[in-house]
């Protein structure tokens, strides 16, 4: 698959560093020394960012920074030679702490809730998010917003985007996501929850009642829906048909999963390849993603390995 | 008690930004959201020098400092107005994360182990140390040593107070806590675990042996012992006397109770009170402590409280 050219946007509205600590076994109620920390920039926009940088895309991140954690995800991002474009905010970043315990193969996660975000500043990133659609493809529009800006914010970016003659793609839940749809978005990507709360079913969610579900979404204006239900796959539904890829399961770390599927669906997108392809391949990233402790990142061979193992059919 | 003149120099050599999650209950292997967030400096010999600052002492704080990490410890201590004199280092600087869980009264702490130290810095933090001893009256050495240093780092420190006039605390475990006995310390304070390792006992250590093993650091060189035993109290061990003193029990987080129990030793030193009263108040410091969700913080109305109500005897 060759890179096409055309930069993308990708816009983590809550930024965050993300703190990773891996250990044999923690135990629950008491101090536990951790053997292996990392600490890196997170939220569900750069993990999507840097999986395709990786994969040779042009990319910028921009969203809020503020404090002395602000500092360190900016410095993060250099480390990692990942272009951003952060407006300053008045209160601190956000962190999130994971801890793995790969005994249990199980992660406990914290999650600051994120600094509130001032209309000024708000003000400043869409005027500095203007800037960066001149020379964009596409836009990933993806995480959960910060305290402080519209539930339309959303919507209010992939409209400027269209204006700019560029697609956006959307992941993220609730009233942002309804907001969102209305944008017209080239693809929304909910969870099994996030689609279940989006339609006021109960989790899980059978397959015919997910389709169905997906499909008002499609109604409502998204051109796409991708919804990822962990073990069972990915379901893609779109105008006249709907796939289901499904993956081999994998024991690991699921957080970050579904944002190396979103990556793979962008990919897929900006290559025009065919669907089933593209579910395959975003359903065996997502599974690469829970084979690695650390969220975002999966390995090339796992990726190969597992697209050969994962079915697509209807569903 | 009056306050009694002359400053008190805490070596904190391994430094931490201490970040303290609260919430109703956290759910192990799931994501969960952090509803309260604090972010302080920490470190036993911080916690110490708080509250001796808190009772009007002079204090200082010094050790390491690196990275972002660093920048924030000593930004913290700006904000509490605690003088600090650290010696930067050049990896980055330590986090502990405690999640306390309100419902469980329980906490899962997860402490990363710090910059390692280089020779060249921790010639510098001596020399900068000797100068700080110049109008210094006591030195607190607490917690333990990070990765690089010597472990008669303490025994050097000690011994430096000592040429300078000044008595010395310890707070510290294994093999620093013997090396430092030899330089004559006025005290120091293991915890049960720490007593049981030093003297190759099992915890939990009958109260006669406690003693007598205890007896043995004052035979090594240091002139009082207390050893902190959790609810059964604090132990004091000096020469021709033995005291317990037990506080009544309280549920709550028992991070940081050892600090506030040392900072009472001190003050009860600096002000010559008799030790009866020195170990009922250092008690009650220490349950008032364990009242608190954050670590090293201590209300005076708590301790007024549980002085009235902690029993003083022999063992």
């Amino acid at each position: 698959m060759t890179v096409p050219g055309g930069r993308v946007v990708c816009a983590a509205l809550n930024l965050a560093l993300d703190i990773t600590y891996i250990s044999d076994h923690f135990v629950v109620g008491e101090a536990n020394r951790v053997s292996q920390v990392r600490a890196q920039a997170g939220g569900k926009a750069v993990n999507v960012a840097r999986l395709l940088q990786q994969a040779g895309h042009e990319v910028v991140i921009t969203g809020f920074a503020g404090g002395l954690v602000g500092e360190e995800i900016a410095h993060q991002l250099d480390e990692w030679a990942v272009p951003h474009c952060l407006v300053r905010c008045a209160a601190s970043s956000r962190r999130t702490v994971s801890a793995f315990s790969v005994q249990d193969a199980a992660v406990t996660a914290y999650n600051e809730s994120g600094p509130p975000i001032a209309a000024a500043e708000w003000e400043q990133f869409t005027e500095g998010f203007g800037k960066l659609l001149h020379d964009a493809r596409l836009v990933v529009l993806s995480g959960s917003l910060p305290a402080g800006l519209p539930r339309d914010a959303y919507r209010t970016l992939a409209g400027l985007a269209a204006g700019a003659g560029c697609e956006t793609f959307v992941d993220t839940h609730a009233a942002p996501l309804l907001a969102a749809v209305a944008a017209k978005p080239a693809l929304v990507k909910p969870n099994e929850h996030e689609l279940a709360e989006a339609a006021g079913l109960t989790v899980p969610v059978p397959l015919p009642a997910a389709v169905q579900a997906a499909r008002r979404l499609l109604d409502a204006g998204a051109q796409a829906v991708v919804v990822t239900l962990g073990p069972r796959g990915l379901l893609g539904v779109l105008p006249g048909m709907s796939l289901l890829a499904t993956p081999p399961r994998q024991r690991g770390n699921p957080v970050g999963a579904g944002d190396a599927a979103f990556a793979a669906l962008a990919e897929g997108h900006l290559a025009g390849q065919p669907w089933p392809d593209r579910l395959r391949r975003a359903a065996a990233m997502s599974a690469a993603a829970v084979r690695q402790p650390v969220a975002g990142m999966v390995r090339a061979e796992d990726v190969a390995e597992l697209e050969a193992l994962t079915e697509v059919s209807e569903p």
